[in-house]
């Protein structure tokens, strides 16, 4: 079988992911390399429809387990009607937030541990990035870039409070020493052109290795 | 903590859960016992806007495991939030559907196997009925009582073929056979009042394995 590159981009709101994205896009577009643009919470018709439970203000009795069935059904779709699909027609797909962030917000900030790590084994059916870039910034100062860019758009995980979102740092950091192979950490407290630079010259390598 | 009475009742579409269901209601009753009535998918206001997405026939690409997984996101809800509340004030619930029903759709059904019991234990967290009513009758004549009952509401899960529905039934009489002390397997291609007969004898027998 064909196989593309698979790219995940993670870290807390606000560390600038949707910026370098568009870098991201730029740089291989220029490769004339065919890529896939998705996200998650989301990625598919279903996917969007399970986005709008998880993300809506009103259901704030949402249950942690729940949570974390609703992210991996959302996530199993995905895998197996866009994702798998599209590494196997060759192309490179690149994910606004894939498993880590399951394991971070879930399994560190939710504290359901292990729960999710074997959840997520069904979910992703052996479909792991080949990269994860980790833009890492302290979620106080990233949710201040948030608070100033899109107040009016706050969603449920936006509301959590402070120590919430320094859990799911801490599991982000953990998941970077778990798995050095995969996760690049970038330190995104820096310039976007700093962190820009990082990214693709870790992108440079991934391609040559696999298409040279 | 003081603990009620968990019952659920299981079996394929069409084999007459809703009828006996209400003469439950009424057996209970007229013991002056707090009952609570409630259903899979759904029985909370997440639960509910999960089972849209479940048994909605424009989702036809949904894949077995995010059925799971939606199906056991529900079901999370629905204990944590509906039923172990109800049981530690004492309460009986009775549950129109419960975990049996992800192992015999998805596990048999499905060919997902282990997968759902593994993540249906996160689901239910330790909450497992007391007692389980199986209505066994053949698919085949279930199938033909809902489509003279109620063809115009056809819903995602109606619409499988009868291989399906044959795979959900063999799954049902394998669980009988694996939890003997749990579920109470009921003949019912009998008449209604001697499925009543049977139910309600057993349920005198938990009632009072419980009251005393």
């Amino acid at each position: 079988m064909k196989r593309g590159i698979f790219i995940s981009i993670e870290g807390p709101d606000g560390s600038g992911k949707s910026t370098q994205i568009e870098y991201i896009k730029e740089f291989l577009q220029s490769r004339n390399m065919e890529v896939l643009f998705t996200r998650e919470p989301g990625g598919t018709q279903i996917g969007e429809r399970i986005r709008e439970i998880l993300l809506d203000k009103n259901c704030s009795e949402m249950g942690p387990m729940t949570e974390a069935l609703l992210y991996a059904a959302s996530r199993a779709q995905h895998v197996s009607q866009v994702i798998k699909p599209a590494l196997a027609a060759g192309k490179v797909v690149v994910c606004d937030r894939f498993v880590d962030s399951s394991m971070a917000y879930q399994g560190f900030g939710r504290k359901l541990g292990e729960a999710v790590d074997i959840i997520n084994v069904y979910a992703i059916n052996g479909c792991m990035p080949d990269v994860t870039f980790l833009l890492k910034v302290d979620p106080d100062i990233g949710t201040g870039r948030i608070h100033t860019k899109r107040m009016e758009k706050e969603d449920r995980m936006d509301m959590e409070k402070a120590a919430f979102h320094q859990d799911v740092y801490r599991g982000y950091l953990e998941l970077e020493s778990r798995y050095p192979d995969r996760i690049v950490g970038i330190d995104a407290s820096r310039s976007i052109e700093d962190i820009k630079s990082d990214i693709l010259t870790k992108l440079e390598e991934v391609v040559k290795g696999v298409t040279g």
